[in-house]
């Protein structure tokens, strides 16, 4: 897992050397090698494994992915946005470089994603390179993951009901989870069948992720989590643990576990290891 | 040519229907469907033509370039970028949305464009879909579009030389003109010697483009130009009638019409025909 991670972080490396015009790539080398936890990564490259890939087939998919959720996050601090100064325990992306190069370092990222995916990726064939593009896609657009944070921002202050917290989550979270485990399916040549079940199972891992950063979030200072704790409350903002009360969402996160475990045993116990491990690991993460 | 507008007008309104969550569609459309010239998509069907293809494959490569035009000009309106009101003689996305929701409206049709072209391009090989989204990546990253925007940026305010602001123009504007012809020949099916004829054609045609827009906006109203005019001026900003005098930039522009004619020479007079009378459309156009 750790030797995944460390792979991920030197493809990353690679995929923006620090040419010119330098301070977009500074801007964007920034957040992206801002040593993020890499789970989405690291669930493409497991996901590949599972149906039988190479890992080494699925590493532009895990950059592009990644690659996505950095810009969301450089996108979501702005100051017209959640105005956050701190992520991952260092100023923030325009905190940095300034508003206008941190909106550029977003997009530049975002295109660079799909560009990387299609140019890198190999021994993949080609209808299978699309496939994954057009699931990248949809995880980040006005069905994705933008809806989620459409829906998100225009709830602020109001009364959110738990379906509606739950297609914030599924969208802003789970959704590109989900674009990580089935491109990494996909690009590591899985069947039907494997695909869907994958998808089964990312979805339950993307809203276990949101609901265990909901609990975090009120149980952790911000030193343990590298950002600002609390905000969610400060912000009266809508979450698991105001909804349900805080039991009853661990309960709920110790359900998609479940769920998403269930939807392993359909595989090969010793290839189905890792992702065993990932959904433990996003259910008892401490920040 | 009015033909081809409408039907990339109707395929624009096709893809991005005005569904759930509305805000963010309401957005999308607001800016996409505000009536540009069309000019990037009519570019690309015509070069998909040129090349023998059936203009109806390269539709969606047409709307993925429109969707990218149109969501850098959402971001480059943004307070913390130009800061600019009004656009095709209506308020600015932001003017009208919101800060956040602007945002979030490029971030969503910079997706759609990559997600777009994926999904729908339909009779054209993989291994050329996969091709034209390289193409279209290369042309919006961090050396294009973005490269282009953030040396802009850094260098207003400062003397830029010829070098300098041709380094600003071939990425802001010639590079996704580019990406339009050289795309639309690639799905239409063509040979390598074709696709690199295309590519010189829109890089002289993509500069021609930022000059006239140049010349435009020191000759003409903003009432003429449906945009604030002589803004470049005002903020002091890097021109070809700033650094060369009006005559010359007139003259320039006059070369580069010449040199796109040179290369459209090769082919076969009657299918050129369109790309002729919109290399002589962007040399004279009023606005």
């Amino acid at each position: 897992m750790a030797m995944k991670a460390i792979r991920v972080n030197e493809a990353l490396n690679d995929a923006v050397p620090l040419r010119k015009p330098e301070m977009i790539h500074e801007a964007m080398r920034y957040s992206l090698l801002a040593g993020g936890k890499r789970v989405r990564p690291i669930l493409c490259l497991a996901a590949c494994e599972l149906v039988g890939g190479e890992d080494t087939v699925a590493v532009p998919m895990a950059c592009a992915v990644e690659m996505i959720h950095t810009m969301s996050l450089i996108h979501d601090d702005l100051p017209c946005m959640d105005n956050d100064d701190i992520r991952r325990g260092k100023p923030t992306n325009h905190k940095v470089f300034g508003e206008e190069t941190a909106v550029l370092a977003g997009d530049a990222l975002l295109s660079l994603a799909f560009e990387h995916l299609a140019v890198k990726t190999v021994n993949v064939s080609s209808n299978r390179v699309v496939r994954a593009i057009a699931e990248l896609g949809s995880a980040v657009g006005s069905e994705g993951l933008v809806a989620g944070q459409i829906v998100d921002i225009s709830s602020e202050g109001k009364r959110v009901n738990l379906s509606e917290l739950e297609y914030i989550h599924v969208h802003k979270t789970a959704k590109l989870l989900e674009a990580a485990v089935v491109g990494g399916a996909i690009v590591g040549g899985g069947g039907g069948n494997e695909v869907e079940r994958m998808r089964r199972y990312a979805r339950c891992i993307g809203l276990l992720f949101q609901v265990v950063d909901d609990i975090l979030d009120v149980t952790k200072s911000s030193e343990e989590l590298g950002k600002t704790a609390g905000k969610d409350l400060a912000t009266d903002k809508a979450t698991y643990p105001k909804l349900m009360g805080l039991d009853k969402a661990k309960k709920f996160a110790g359900e998609l576990v479940d769920k998403a475990m269930e939807e392993l045993s359909y595989f090969d116990v010793a290839r189905a290891a890792p992702l065993y491990h990932l959904a433990n690991y996003i259910a008892y993460r401490q920040n």
